[in-house]
């Protein structure tokens, strides 16, 4: 998905809320469990709930691949059910891969490719590794690298806020390298909405790129906070809640009670968007 | 598997090796492709010529998600077939996976767990998000968590190789903090064989950790160097070689060529141990 596409979603909802389909078997619905396959179940009524409310969908792997070749089916299910049905909505592989050059190039295929792989629009990658961990997954036009710089986790500080001899701390020294290595069409980062303050000094650095903040909701952060701070004049964010919608209610309603909580985000976003009087697309 | 297993099975095979099942169905003998499920096939054979020279065996999960489904199923068989067949042998998922606290629990169950998981020794872990991202894959008695530090590939100058305003590197930097998370029982750490000489720097901060040194081969890492920079009285290495073994031949002899390759590093392993003269563990 493009850029431009992108941000017209955006203003055509008045939202930029992601739903986060960390989906858990154990934490499901009981009445859902005697289907064939549960996960894929409750994705799908989470997402026809909330597709007009919600921008993008990020299913996190780990909670498919802790079950196997079963999680990956449900997986595999959600991303086609989403292309097949909401072509719109821009969808993120929550992955955090990161390898050797030939390696990422085979990770960049398995989820960007649209013939041979799943066809996500991004995935979020580690930037450890460097440059050419990275740059294998800007290489399908259409399609991002969304880079890990500073996470929502308490970890976040062991070495991602580490001064370097230039002064910079690690995250701004990898915001300041590897935005050259792609372009505001290819390339978004992570910023955790627990350190809203920090996304002012991250806006120092890339004004212009789409950031994906997670941590709202369950982990704690607020929305006005990193609107504050992170939001331009395309937006240029997308703010992912998963547990506070996905499992706002564990029964039979819960497609509802995610509708409920969506709606509260959404709402709250629309009255932010205002507020910034953000420029207009065309 | 417990430290004094693995230094007893390198001793008594006289090898650090660890094959890297790094397989591309685009790459494998061509009289495979007609069975049912080539790559798994293919690795089988590729692990009955070489297990008695090997001590480890190294999938690289980005070649089988490149695959979908598919790839998952040969890659569910592969270590179900080295767990039943020789249980004596090391085995990693090459996965540098790592997220929050709640969901690299989840990669750990995956990889790690012998019931409800896939049952590997080890997996490789991407240290960017700090302590809390790793730690979830040391609650497994036995099994290891194996942290990026100095990777084998181009990109590693660009951030691993960055110097803090405390006068160490990055690599240095996590090296010192991390290893304070668990113990020579539950981590290792990935040190590039590209980058020989950073070994000796590497010993200082963690003489006693196993290493796991990719590079050699393919990449062009030198054994003698990696030995001589690296080993210590338990050996303390598993040098990882994939594409020089497995593609040795890409006739109907792939498996002997691959055999005769491992051979050949096997050999070359035995004389650094005797010159090395470490310590015979009981």
């Amino acid at each position: 998905m493009r850029k431009e596409t992108l941000v017209q979603q955006i203003f055509s909802k008045q939202s930029f809320l992601c739903i986060g389909l960390d989906t858990d078997p154990s934490k499901i619905p009981t009445h859902l469990l005697d289907l064939n396959d549960p996960v894929f179940e409750f994705n799908k009524q989470i997402i026809d709930a909330t597709h007009d409310l919600a921008i993008a969908y990020k299913p996190n792997l780990a909670f498919y691949e802790s079950h196997g070749l079963k999680g990956w089916t449900s997986f595999a299910k959600t991303i086609a059910y989403l292309k097949n049905n909401y072509p719109g909505i821009f969808t993120i592989a929550d992955a955090k891969r990161g390898d050797i050059g030939n390696t990422s190039l085979q990770y960049a295929k398995a989820f960007l490719d649209d013939t041979e792989g799943m066809g996500f629009d991004a995935i979020t990658v580690a930037p450890y590794m460097g440059s050419d961990s990275v740059t294998p997954f800007l290489r399908y036009p259409g399609k991002w690298a969304v880079v890990l710089a500073l996470t929502s986790n308490k970890g976040a500080g062991d070495f991602q806020m580490q001064t370097l001899d230039n002064g910079r701390r690690l995250f701004e020294h990898i915001l300041e390298a590897s935005r050259q290595w792609g372009n505001l069409e290819n390339m978004m980062y992570v910023v955790g909405a627990t350190q809203a303050s920090m996304l002012s000094d991250v806006r120092k650095i890339i004004p212009d790129h789409f950031l994906l903040v997670p941590g709202v909701g369950a982990q704690g952060g607020s929305l006005a906070e990193v609107a504050k701070h992170g939001m331009n004049d395309e937006v240029g964010l997308i703010v992912n809640a998963s547990r506070s919608i996905i499992y706002a209610s564990q029964d039979e309603d819960f497609a509802k009670a995610a509708r409920q909580a969506a709606l509260a985000m959404q709402e709250e976003m629309q009255g932010l968007i205002a507020k910034q009087k953000p420029r207009q697309v065309h």
